[in-house]
Formats: structure tokens, C-alpha cells, sequence
């Protein structure tokens, strides 16, 4: 499925832009010219990981912008996922994928059956997996990665008038996909969405009760049994079809 | 999401049954005694792979049967992925996520651009892993593996009748959630169901050409660029989701 617009792409820093030219650093420009190998004359996308992008050309020290670049991947709607960590490096699968479908935001929780205790390092390599990923799908904005909280922490903290979905195992309540349907097929597109996906051993009683007081709706992904690492993709591939006007939603706007 | 029934599984082979006892072989005695440190008296579940599963009484040589035991993570349909092998171990990520959302037969394909050329040795290590994966998410059937083939030839052994979707990268054509939703809203589910998911490079137009040729209906699973590790799940999560009964599509017999 590697259909790539563009072979060469930069996430930069909206400092970087002087007029029509971004400064390059230094570690961009060794990425550029010894990494990727190219020279001046190449031309690359320039994405500032916040929504814009630019077909650019190389300059030795900079790179000019030839034009504004609209990249047609981002869904209409700003997906947060929060997700309890899974074990070992579980997240880092998550990231990627989640990335690759169109996440926005991604808050990693640590709930009461949550095993894994990330180190203060591993925030950083996560947020470099994002970036790359980012790049590579050329998503106009890279995902913002929240620090772990604990689950009742992440509650107080959800922005209000968010439709949320707390996806559960087995069939138990409705489906995922027909609550999407139905909140997509408002007149008005609600501007953010969030899905929570549990651990291993699922939420406790207590704090399906504590999502549910917050606002949450319980969703059911259906009979099978899905591993951590694997619920929130199969989310997250329900959730950008139907922002993507399937399913009988209307068309996203715009 | 890890709300498993029952704490250990095992798939057996259907020789191994002898009225109400399964024989069990040396490798089953050990990995339950040795490994897993079961002890006569354990209940566990025991598959054939094949649809049926019992609730057992493990005994030292055998377990004696309790009952059966209707798993509830079946489609009403049977789905065959035909993937391009990724790269690297990318097919045996796709295995184990394939094999939690469902499917039922797996056709690993070479195609023009697909660069893996796996050892045979790798089909008993991904047979294995379908194996491990069913039996850790209580799937009563054991995904079937066939061997890698060439395109063209796994497009001359398609069975006839069955909906067909080439998953296209990009917005390309129809949905494949509205085509999955047209096609469950028959009067009559069919037997069977296909889903193809292309190499890195994407289907070669001579390829795409032949896949329509032989039936298949181009699918578009949206705006975003997709890895081939993350676009067969993707496409599974709304099979899966349509099959039992999202979407609007009529809830599944049985």
C-alpha cells in the first residue's frame, strides 16, 4: 500500500520558516545529505507536524518553498485514542499503527490492571516513533503524545461535548461501528472524538463505572477476543471509515 | 481486552478424540504439566480447529470431555486474506492480527513487487504462530495457511461466486465499508468473502487489471497511506464489524 506521493519528507519546526525558506539544522541537513543522500536540486515535503505542508527544493543550507501541499489523509475530525499501556513494547506497535490511521492525539494510561511501568526514556523514544511514522505517511500533523497518567487522572481531564467510547470485549452493548454511524450522521460533525481501550486484563468494574460517569459510552468491537496491541487498530480503522463518509454518513465537510 | 473464559486452551487433533477422552501426546502432557504446571483436576478447553471446542477435566494421560462449548467469536462467514508477503517478519504480525479479528484462511501471494522471498522453513514458524494465536483467543477454528504462490496463480483458484475486494491505497473507487455493507445487506450471506492487500509497492496495473479480470472489485480503505502490515487488519476490523451485523447490515445468521 506504499503509494507515496512524495520519496523524501521533513517534519521542521514553524521557527525554521523565514519567508519562503527554511533554515535547515544541522541535523537536517545531515539526514538529508548523507542519510537520504540527496543533493541540492531534490525535491522534498516540508510538514510542520501541525496541519500544513510545502513541495519544497534543496538548497545546500535551506530548502525554498515552491508551494503549499495538501495532503489527503487527515480525517475531518481530531481522534484522541487513550489507551492503557500494554506490556513490553506493545505501545510502540500501537503508535505506529495508530498513527498510520489517522490518530491525532494519543494518551497513554496506566489503569489498575496496567503491568507495564514505562521508563522516563521511553517517552522520547515514542515520541520519535510518532514523528517517523508521521513522516512516513505523510500525515500533515504528527500525534501529539500525552505523558502517562492513571486512569482517573486522564479522566478529569477530557475536553467536554466530546463524544467518547470506551470499547469493551466480547459483545457487550452496542457496536463500535453503528454508535460512529450515528454520531457521524448529526447535522453537525462533533470536532473531536475520543476511544479508550483497556489493558490486558480489561477495565476493572470501577472504572467502566468512573468512564461511564464521565461521559463515556461503552462500545462493543465485537465477539472476538483481541489483544491490547489490537483493539484500538481495529477502533481506530472503524472510526476513519466512517469520518470518511462511510457507512451511509454523509460526506465529510470540506 | 484480554476477557478470556477460560485461563488454558489447547487444539487438539481430532484422532486424538476417543469417545469422551482425548488421548493426550507427550509434547500436550508436557506444555500442560511442565509448562502451563497444570495439574490433574484443571478444567481447560480443548478445539479441534475446526469449529468445535469442549470443556474438559485434565486426567494424567488424558482429559476426559465435560461438554461442548460454544466459542462466540466465529464470523457467520468464511474470510480469506490473499496478502503479498511484507517484508522482513511483517507476515507474521499480519498472522496474528488476521487471526484475532477473524479470519479463516490465509494465502500468503508473490506478486511483482513483493521483495520478501521466504525460506521454507518460515511456513512451519507462521503455521505455528496461526496455531498459538487461535488457541490464545479461543478461535474454534484454526486459520488454514496455504503456501505462497504466485499472483496469477492464486487468482486461477479462486472459488467461484465469492465477493472479492482488492484493497487499493488511497480514495480510489467505492469504500470497502459500503461494499461490505451492499454485500451483507442481501437477502443471502455468501459462504465465503476475499479480501487482497497488495506488496509496499502497490499492485502493478497489470496485476490490478487481472484481479478484475478474475472477479475482484477495487476497495478503497481511505485518504491514508497505510503500511502493509497495518492494511489487511484494517480491512478485517470492518469485515469483522459488518459481518456481525454493524452498519445497518442485517445481524448475522445463527
Amino acid at each position: 500500500m506504499g503509494n507515496v506521493a512524495f520519496e523524501h519528507r521533513l517534519v521542521i519546526n514553524p521557527d525554521q520558516r523565514q519567508g519562503d525558506q527554511i533554515i535547515l539544522t544541522p541535523g537536517q541537513k545531515h539526514y538529508l545529505y548523507h542519510v537520504l543522500r540527496l543533493g541540492p536540486g531534490a525535491q522534498i515535503l516540508l510538514m510542520d507536524g501541525q496541519g500544513q505542508a510545502w513541495l519544497s527544493v534543496l538548497y545546500p543550507a535551506w530548502a525554498e518553498i515552491l508551494g503549499p501541499y495538501t495532503p489527503q489523509g487527515e480525517l475531518p475530525v481530531a481522534v484522541t485514542l487513550m489507551i492503557a499501556i500494554p506490556k513490553g513494547n506493545g505501545l510502540e506497535e500501537v503508535l505506529r499503527q495508530a498513527t498510520e490511521l489517522g490518530v491525532r492525539y494519543v494518551s497513554p494510561v496506566v489503569s489498575e490492571r496496567t503491568i507495564a511501568r514505562p521508563s522516563p526514556g521511553r517517552q522520547e523514544r515514542w515520541q520519535r516513533l510518532v514523528q517517523e511514522t508521521a513522516q512516513q505517511c505523510e500525515r500533515s500533523y504528527v500525534p501529539t503524545l500525552g505523558a502517562p497518567v492513571s486512569w482517573s487522572v486522564a479522566l478529569t481531564q477530557l475536553p467536554a461535548q466530546t463524544p467518547a467510547y470506551l470499547c469493551t470485549p466480547r459483545i457487550a452493548g452496542p457496536l463500535l461501528l453503528d454508535l460512529l454511524i450515528a454520531e457521524v450522521s448529526r447535522p453537525e460533525l462533533p470536532p473531536a472524538l475520543i476511544i479508550a481501550v483497556g489493558p490486558e486484563g480489561g477495565w476493572t468494574p470501577a472504572e467502566t463505572d468512573q468512564a461511564q460517569a464521565a461521559g463515556f459510552r461503552l462500545a462493543s468491537l465485537g465477539g472476538r477476543i483481541l489483544r491490547t496491541v489490537t483493539a484500538p487498530l481495529a477502533a481506530l480503522a472503524l472510526v476513519a471509515a466512517v469520518l470518511e463518509g462511510g457507512g451511509g454518513a454523509r460526506r465529510p465537510r470540506g
